[in-house]
């Protein structure tokens, strides 16, 4: 049953490899208080480092298990996470497994903060009670590299989902044999934002600028005319710059979640967009990053 | 190709026939005034009435086409639907195809609305900026019947993801030889509630009747201590009905999304009811209807 | 934090309740030669009883957790089911619950089996390794009736695609203000098949019977000529009938996955039935229940 | 309403950006003769090029919409694709993108095929009736370079869902204070194939190659005993090296769909690796690249 392998590592090689233990699923109550605090993070964890006798060998000698990295991240979600900053909890995952595997090179920790919101203070029961909320994930990528100690962060946001039912248009576009999309300024925008940027060191408190580039960035999205999802990506990237200088870099990706206007004309209806149909796919996918000038 | 069908006939009966058209994803913008307001709704169709000839006899004579279920969805969404509430909009559907379609006796618009929350006022661009909201979806069964030109009414509330931290026990059940599962007087209570309600004739203003009936359940899920899910179904379900006297029964079907607390112990950890893992399968799935008594 | 719930008992009735465990994820391996066999099959309970304390007493006295359910599945699964039929193995449950726990009057059992498929003789390892089918799930409900008895079975088919790239067509149907569609005598049909049948008593081979209805419905889909989705569900229908006598009646219910034929006359292509955009919605939904006629 | 943007040029550039259409659902009929060929693919497009004015500038000239994108897949779709390999629609596409649009200077395609079952040839209507398939999509990515005139492939497979139910192991891994897991030489495993390979130059037969490639694979799958998942990997990807010259390198992720053995022991009931439960979450992800060794 067993495949020698040693005529294929002759030939072969292993050119990359990694591992690790994907959704976990930690939800952490603070309860110093009643006033109970909910914490609710999808953690993923991923390793690098000299595990090749895994793959060429049959042996799994000093590996970490993945079962191995879900118990440290509910082990260390008791005794390293409680009010702080999920990068703050990132890092000590990351740094963990560096310092307490051998084999361990590098260990990166993908963190999703679930947003709940608690009933409003007049409702009894609201210091334990909440509801889910829709103001985006608060992501996290915190890497830890063994080699030079050096732990590195970002942060993003996700699966927030906004719309301008006006403000936007799309015209001047080149116009091919295979151009039929008519000319509008005046259209629905809607897009599910994707958001991810590099920190600067020493950030104070991350908590603080997650929700304070939050702020920006949708305050933009409101503020300014689009002429194109591109030029929505360059206005937020450059409005969260000018605001926030612990950030060194923003690349944004926006899903152009299409609302077509509906032809109300073959029943005599006018439709002055007001009518929409909103659509699944396909859908415009458009990326850019937008960084400090360099001096 | 053709099968002949006569023998089958003779032999064999439709006893039940339906057809319609679901996921019209209908957004309208009520733009009358610079601050614009947004309608979300997914409509879906269902149809009954003399149809058996296109099940049987190969002949699509004199009945709707779907296509032109989601056309009326559009165009009436156009002239029939602003402000108003759902339950309205589907009345006016729901009559409309009875009407106009001598073949059709019996028609049932089922609606869900999508909340969108406005930014605050003081961003610009708030007039017409919203994101989507996590408050749960507003669900509308209408039904009109030709023969007795009845128009019936159900309203209800789904994707409305809840948690209590605390208030929440399990004790005393039926133990067997297959029982495992340990007693606790302290357990996290998560779920996403789907509830539906019947409404007496004549209600003035359905959308009003919704937020508050969504209100008094927030409320009541917030200030009770749950016995078991079955004991908050009713505690809900009373506490509807007491409020809102245009109900008059109210079904509730909650799914117990599971946190199991997590054994630290091999780790000589603590675990005081602060370290949950939040599962997605199998769940326990509870429902219950309560009524007001008759008199 | 208790709610008194006496005053609510006194206006208020409990008129609908039941409860269960859902999402059972059992996979079972018969081992008894080198030869295994697969069975993975997704389990949901459901109870019905004398639970009305449990809503309005906050006591749990005498009922079955549902965690009791879960286990109650995984142990009967090693004791009562290997290569036998989803229907034997439900009714062995729905009759544990029924006979194991007083106040359960009633138990429904719902199985959806997943289809796995071995890999080639002629593939070495083929005795333990399979890939996910796409035949269609085999789904079947198991009630057992602690008053009476009986246990009754229904089975069914879900989860199959299925297309036809001609020999359908939609004509002749109803024209109004608001019909915009295109008569065709040429169309792709396609839908993800859903079929629920009654079985009469006695039935031998659930399995056997299982796999033949499901044989006469896919080449029933193929070999006529598609009318409309309603012919399609009374041709497959009475062709199950015809050919497997256990059979009392089978409800057919399609989504219509709409093909639209692009429309290529801008760029100056014909596009003689041959370029399709698959949409996702809106969608026709067509449902038809055909049983054999009364003497 | 506009944000002046001449300010932020000074201080902020755009480092990065790309943008296109995803989700193209093309469905391509063959009709030459009665027995229909049927190609049903999903592509999306990435362009790269001269974009910078859409971001900074407000002006959208000279560049192609996504809409456009959209209809060249359906032409093109008509006139450069039916029976062919998707790398070889892959490359007349992203050739086309650069050729047509100045500012174009990289076009990715990345195409995914959805495998249909034709129904057996002895089912009327075979000709033109199938099922969808389960045996994996065929992935495809290409990419051409304005600049230097190149286009490059790669392929791959996904949704491939496969099974051992023995033969496959995990022991001897590192065990600290925070590992619980149990050593066992005798386990299911369960995953869902992702794999990527880049072909050297002048591949003749795409089609060909991906069908072999597919099926050393899955047998390789079949026929070792797996001593962790990372063995395995390492074990499909030599055999494709050795059994296919075209291929350069292969990455294979594999998500561990962790079956768990139920424990009966709480009931008295021996489980010999018997009765497992599906997990969703959380997840082993393990990945490798193998490629030749340099001579």
């Amino acid at each position: 049953m067993t495949t020698p392998q040693s005529p294929a590592q002759a030939t072969f090689q292993l050119t990359h490899n990694a591992y690790g233990k994907s959704a976990n699923r930690l939800v952490r109550i603070v309860r110093d208080s009643p006033r109970h605090e909910i914490r609710d993070v999808t953690v993923d964890v991923r390793l690098w480092g000299a595990f090749e006798h895994v793959y060429l060998d049959g042996s799994n000698a000093e590996i970490p298990a993945t079962d191995t990295m879900k118990n440290t991240v509910f082990a260390l979600g008791k005794t390293d996470f409680s009010t702080g900053a999920i990068e703050d909890f990132g890092a000590v995952l990351a740094q963990h497994f560096v310092a307490t595997s051998p084999r361990v090179e590098r260990a990166r920790v993908h963190l999703v903060e679930h947003p709940w919101v608690r009933l409003p203070a007049d409702a009894e029961g609201s210091d334990h009670t909440f509801f889910r909320g829709s103001s985006g994930n608060h992501v996290a990528w915190v890497e830890h590299d063994g080699a030079t100690g050096t732990t590195s962060v970002k942060a993003g946001l996700d699966d927030l989902y906004v719309l301008k039912s006006t403000a936007s248009g799309f015209v001047g576009f080149e116009r091919t044999a295979l151009t039929t999309l008519a000319e509008t300024d005046d259209r629905i925008l809607a897009t599910t934002v994707q958001a991810e940027w590099t920190y600067a060191p020493d950030v104070d408190d991350y908590a603080e600028s997650w929700t304070a580039i939050r702020d920006v960035l949708v305050r933009r999205f409101a503020d300014h005319h689009s002429d194109s999802v591109q030029g929505t990506i360059f206005n937020i990237g450059t409005a969260i710059l000018e605001a926030r200088p612990e950030v060194l870099d923003v690349t944004i990706e926006l899903p152009n979640k299409h609302h077509l206007k509906v032809d109300l004309a073959p029943f005599g209806i006018a439709n002055e967009n007001e009518v929409f149909v909103a659509t699944q796919d396909p859908f415009g996918l458009i990326t850019g990053t937008v960084a400090r000038a360099a001096a």
